[in-house]
């Protein structure tokens, strides 16, 4: 039987910045500071926080990941889009930008207009290429994820996402987290279509 | 083939207060003020905010729904639970408050320590019987939701509840439909077992 069990973590709204938006934000040859590691690879929360706009509103300490990126990209809850105000904001893959929402972002010393770049997160789960065999996926397949309990849920839809630097871990947001009534640490169960 | 598809509305955080409490909160003799029907027969919500209070917070601007209850309760959203820095906060069916957790109500004349009476709502499905009898479900079934499109899924363990005094409904709450991106007046589709 293939393996089905996976750690899930939620996601927090948060950003990705390229080195040009660095230095925009907090200024030239400013370097992005780490605050903590993450479970995947290489990936770390930064000290630094920014605050997005949008047309009818802002939110204010919004966390940057890093390293840096070639584009920079915001990924938002669904809860945040009435807040900002902008008309809509897709669900996209991270670093699928095109088509994606414009906003503006202010750091602490500076601000940059982004035509595009704001997405909600596709619900995806990282796997390194010996778990994803374990588990009978390949990468871009489209699986759903039983969440057990009094408030489960079966999330569609969500995508496999292979590679050689990734741990296995499932990427929820915190709606999806609170819909199902889970935090961080949480697991769930892939189901294969 | 039975009926599977139902209108789905979208709850908020929001309290019902029994009369005792309405003249604690509000002043002697008081009267809630209808601010809009809402689809199920006889239910509205009122002009009347209040504040509720936990350990840690508090969050301002609680709708009152109408018309008055035996008991007092409040259903909030598990994104709250942090907030209001409260232990835990149970899922419930609406009236089913033994065991769940105590808080404070301010309103403008007045404010109650209650033992208990803070939920999570239950995910439910109002039926009245000729539609409970199309879709082929009996009161306190338990059913499966599913709710299609890109970010969809399949909520679990949703209660039926029928009833002559009921219209046919949905109720899921913001963090459901921000987990799945639909507002209010989408469908979904009842899946029994």
């Amino acid at each position: 039987m293939p393996e089905t069990k996976v750690l899930i973590n939620l996601s927090n709204r948060h950003m990705h910045l390229s080195r040009e938006d660095v230095e925009a934000l907090f200024g030239p040859g400013h370097q992005l500071t780490k605050l903590k590691d993450l479970l995947q690879p290489g990936q770390f929360a930064c000290e630094e926080l920014v605050t997005i706009k949008g047309p009818k509103g802002s939110i204010a300490n919004v966390r940057i990941l890093g390293p840096e990126r070639k584009e920079t990209q915001c990924e938002i809850l669904s809860s945040d889009v009435f807040r900002l105000g902008v008309p809509t904001c897709p669900p996209r893959e991270s670093g699928k930008l095109d088509g994606s929402t414009s906003f503006v972002i202010e750091g602490s010393k500076g601000s940059v207009k982004k035509d595009k770049g704001l997405i909600i997160a596709k619900r995806h789960v990282h796997f390194d290429p010996a778990s994803a065999e374990a588990f009978g996926v390949k990468d871009n397949e489209l699986v759903d994820l039983r969440v057990d309990g009094e408030r489960g849920a079966v999330f569609l839809n969500v995508i496999c996402r292979v590679n050689s630097a990734y741990a296995l871990e499932c990427h929820l947001d915190f709606d999806e987290g609170n819909a199902v009534g889970i935090g961080s640490g949480s697991y769930g169960h892939v189901v294969r279509r």
